[in-house]
Formats: structure tokens, C-alpha cells, sequence
């Protein structure tokens, strides 16, 4: 029997939480990399990354927040340099099949898989009532992967469990309705993002909205200002040496700064006469140049709301082809019957 | 406040299961109101009926299986009279928005809703595993329903527990995404059907294909006969009178008899020397002669596959047209956005 993915075009597959402002600790931990992987053509045969507002819905019930949350994350990957020349991007609600495959999908899996979901489970843990959307959504988010024929899947370490469902249907579908040499859905693999780095935010915790730590990537002038200077650093007096090693502001200051400018500020931390003030003013200063083409870029997109909607329409008609190329013979080997 | 409906246009909305060979339990006891219903254009403004084949997903697993059970099931309908000028039959795979609809629902309605359902209840309690269509198919039901407007659905009085669900999500999606004055979808009203006949079967026994006690409404000659003379009698000699109210060929006698052909048979059952033989070869024949316009229609339209298809093309068309009508406000108002 060859590879299961041999016959297959490489197909990178990836959904993007519509989750509003995005921050330092989502730019380093994933979003850098999952753009460059998205310009980087000769990785890969094709590239789908949609905005899953679908998915959304389990929480959201605010439509007009979750209308400028979802134009917004798509302005940002714009802005940071994704190219819609090299890649798809687009709404999952632009290709509405991903729902009619999850059905299919839903029809093929027994009730008691859907109830060891990691979500579901901590909802019911912290006493919750569970709503059926957030139930069944990580057999949406396997149909979301299957219905490009995504062969690869960009995640962290963390999201290894819903891979594995998307691998399980996959396989399960071909088994169920199909030839032996004639499956339908190549069988995603992870592809876990290098150089995830857990950002700090100002307290010192992993950088999390939820934990209200965070400095935005387009945050700019006082308020940027604000967050940079409210980062927790010990007492140590001004003209003392530093441990660089065991600082917040330091920890990152490496993320922006080239290994000369890390050694320099490390020499002036130990050194004495270097206060955290100083620092932070140092990381302030290369926030502002790490960002400051992508913020001329986001201000710019802003005012051509039309050109955003362009490449999201765009995108969408590259899915919803390549979408429909798959569910054409899901539907014939389900037994759907076609009157077109 | 106005009352909720009054505002709709008056729309019978209804699905049809594809589950295979129609039998005269079916006909007495919906089919023929079923179809009485969707030709009386007097009653209602619209009428949308769609034949479940996302539905059957949740058992059928035989794709030709479920084609023909799909495509027999439109054939019947209108051999036996169901005038697709009058109303609308179609596939509902044809409104893939209808699945676009239920996810949309799911997110609106907590787990511990759906473990109550009855169809999931009984599958638990004869300890088989549920498959998660199964599990949420009362939501894609009510979606069914609310994606046409439907303001009545026809059913039998066991039934109701369905219609209720569609009730509470066209209520809670009002409440929870309209203004009060505007709400997107009317309050579904069960229309259950007038003199719906327990039909026995040849054993005494409900009719139905479980019991494998049919006759089939397309069976004809040395089949339809062997069925017919199947039926269970008692052991009361030919020539002594029997009580016509207590058997089972008299009980099929009646459905096809007018008042003066019953009472005609009723004398001679009273009468004696009026054999069960007898009764089973009147009632052959009244089988033979009520069926005999609606089998010829089958074999007709059964050599023209392309006009059922047609037909359910354009009643799958008209469908779409008023679901995208339903759903382009639901999309705006729960916040999905759109790029068209």
C-alpha cells in the first residue's frame, strides 16, 4: 500500500481565531511563524488559512463585535505581511460546506468521543452547562482541515488532541466509503510551529488576555507607553548590577534584539548604573521599530476597507473550489443524490 | 405586541423520510393527508417538502441504498398524486444551508437539551452507542423547519416533542438576536393530521416494516396476493357467521370500502356461508382497483427519471431561494460577515 499522502498535493490547512487585539505573546508565539509559513511557497502546494467565525458563534453573542473582530484579525495578518498572492485567506463562513461536511462527519462518530473533548470537559468541571455548538466544534474544526484536503496542519504542542480527530475521521470516512486505493481525504499531519517562545506579559505570567498582561503589537504612543512601563520588575537600585537573566523587560528585549544589542544591554544590566526604567525604555524604543512598518501598513488597509473584503472574497472563491472538488464525491459516497 | 405569526406569510414545511418500499400503514395513516395537504393551495400560501437525506445519515451507511431509497421516495409521491405545481419537493441536500442554519442553532442550545431527546434516549436505553448525528439531529429538524419560515409543519400527534424544539430555538433566536418587533423566524405550529388511521398489519399488529407485516402500496400481482391471503384469520368454519369487527381483513376492508360496499360485506360476514377466503379476494381487489391509476402513474414516471429529477431540481431551487432569504438576515444578525 503507498503512503496515504503520496497521491496527494501537500495542502497547508489553518484557522484563525477571530479573538480581537492581538498582543506580543500571540506575535511570537505562533503568528510570525504561521506567516512566514503561509509566504513560504516552496514548502508546500497550496495554503488555506480562514478566519473561523463559524466556530466563534460557540461564544460570541455580540454580532457587531464579532463582525469588526473578524475584519480585524484579517487587517493584522495583512499588515504583518501575509500575502494573499502566496496564500488563501478567507472567512470559514465563505465556504459553508465546511458545515454540511462536519454533518457528514457528526453522523460517523459516536456520542461518547464527542464527550472526552478537552473543551467540553473543563466547561462541565467549572459547573457549566455546555452549549452543543462547543460540544460538537472539534468535529467542525476536523471538517475544516478535511475539506481542503489539508495534509499538514500548523499547531502547537498543545493542540495535538484535535489532529488526531481530524485523523480519525479522515480515516474513518475512507475506510467507511471508499476503495482501498481510492481514499478521498489524505491524512493530516501536525506541524508543530519551531521557535514557540512563551512571551512574559507585564507581571511576569505567560502573556494572556485573560490575565490582562498583555501589550498589543498595534498599540503605539502612551498607550503602548503605559504597558511597557507597568512591567513588574524587582527593587534592585538604579546604580547596581542586574541579573538580565531573571527580568521581565529583558526577557523581552530578546525577543526584538539581534545578538550584539542582547550582549550590550546584558553587559549594561550587570554592570551597574543600567535601572529597569532605562530598560524599558530601550524595549519601548524597539517595539516601535519592530512594528512601526506594520503599523503604517495597518493604517493604510484601514482606510481601503474594500481591498480587505477583496482578498477575503478573493480567498473565499479559492476555497470554496477547492472545497467543493472534495464534496462532490463525499456527497456521491455518502449516498447524497445530486440533482445537478 | 402583534401576535408572532401574523406578520409571516402561512408556509407547511415538512420533510419526508427516505426510508425505502411505502406500505398501506404509511398511506392511511399520513401519506394520503400528506398529499391531500400540499396539493390545496386554498390552505396556505406555501409548501415546501423535502426529503431527508442528510437525515438518513444517521443510519444508512449503503449509498445506493440511500439513492434510490432518495429518488423512489419522489417517485411515489407523485405517482400517488402529489402535484409538484402546487408545492415544492425536493432533496434537502439541495438547501445545504439548512446544516449552516442548524450549527448556527447548536451554538444557542445547551448539551444537556439534546440528551433528553428521545431518539437518543431510546438507543441509550438498549445500551447502543448514539452516533452524534443522531444526537443532534433535532436541531438540523428544526432548522428543517425554520430555514423555509415554515409556520406549520404536518405530523402525527406523537410527534409533538419535535416541533416544540423548533418552537424554543425560533423563540430564542428571536429574543436573542431581533428587536422585538422584528423578529427574523415565526413560531411554528404543529398541524397534526385529521383521521390518521392505526392501519393493522397481516399479523393483527400495527403495520410496519419493523414487524415485516406490510403490503406494499406498489405491490401487484402474485406479491400483493401472497401478502393479502397472508393475513391472520381466526378458525370459524365458512359457513358460520363471524363478527366483522373483530377481524383483521375486514379492518383493510373498510379503508377502501365506501358505506354502502361495508355494509354489504359486514351482512355477509354476519350472514354466514361468507368465508375468510372470500373477504381476502374482495379485498385483493379493492387493493388492486384503488392502486390501480397510482402504479400505472409509477411505471411511467419510473421510465422517465430525468422529469424526477427535474422536479426535484426546481423545488430544490425554489427552496434555496427562500432559505437564502432566511439566512442572509440570520447571518448579519449573529454576526458572521460577509464579503458579497
Amino acid at each position: 500500500m503507498p503512503a496515504p499522502n503520496s497521491t496527494f498535493p501537500d495542502v497547508i490547512a489553518s484557522g484563525i481565531q477571530p479573538s480581537g487585539a492581538l498582543h506580543l505573546g500571540n506575535y511570537f508565539g505562533a503568528l510570525r511563524q504561521h506567516i512566514a509559513l503561509g509566504n513560504d511557497e516552496t514548502r508546500r502546494d497550496e495554503a488555506y488559512y480562514f478566519i473561523v467565525n463559524y466556530h466563534a458563534l460557540t461564544s460570541v453573542r455580540d454580532a457587531e463585535a464579532l463582525k469588526s473582530y473578524t475584519f480585524d484579525v484579517a487587517l493584522d495578518y495583512l499588515a504583518l505581511g501575509f500575502d494573499p498572492n502566496k496564500a488563501n485567506l478567507f472567512l470559514q463562513s465563505d465556504v459553508p460546506q465546511v458545515v454540511e461536511l462536519a454533518w457528514i462527519l457528526l453522523c460517523l462518530t459516536p456520542v461518547s468521543q464527542l464527550e472526552k473533548g478537552v473543551a467540553f470537559k473543563d466547561k462541565v468541571a467549572q459547573g457549566m452547562s455546555s452549549n452543543s455548538g462547543l460540544f460538537t466544534y472539534p468535529i467542525l474544526q476536523a471538517a475544516d482541515i478535511l475539506i481542503y484536503g489539508g495534509t499538514r496542519v500548523p499547531v502547537g504542542a498543545d493542540q495535538k488532541q484535535n489532529i488526531e480527530i481530524s485523523r480519525n475521521l479522515a480515516q474513518m470516512f475512507n475506510r467507511t466509503f471508499c476503495e482501498d486505493d481510492e481514499p478521498i481525504f489524505p491524512i493530516p499531519e501536525p506541524l508543530i510551529l519551531e521557535d514557540v517562545a512563551v512571551v512574559p506579559g507585564t507581571d511576569g505570567q505567560k502573556m494572556s488576555k485573560s490575565y490582562g498582561n498583555t501589550i498589543g503589537i498595534f498599540d503605539e504612543g502612551n498607550v503602548l507607553k503605559k504597558s511597557v512601563m507597568s512591567i513588574v520588575t524587582d527593587s534592585t537600585p538604579l546604580e547596581e548590577p542586574k541579573d538580565p537573566e531573571t527580568d521581565n523587560a529583558f526577557a523581552l528585549i530578546k525577543l526584538f534584539a539581534d545578538d550584539a544589542k542582547r550582549e550590550e544591554i546584558a553587559s549594561a544590566y550587570r554592570a551597574g548604573g543600567f535601572g529597569y526604567g532605562h530598560a524599558k525604555k530601550e524595549l519601548l524604543r524597539m517595539i516601535d521599530d519592530y512594528f512601526a512598518e506594520a503599523r503604517e501598513r495597518r493604517k493604510n488597509l484601514a482606510e481601503r476597507p474594500d481591498y480587505i473584503l477583496d482578498v477575503l472574497r478573493q480567498g473565499g472563491e479559492a476555497g470554496l473550489k477547492k472545497a467543493e472538488q472534495l464534496m462532490q464525491p463525499v456527497r456521491e459516497r455518502v449516498g447524497l443524490l445530486t440533482t445537478k
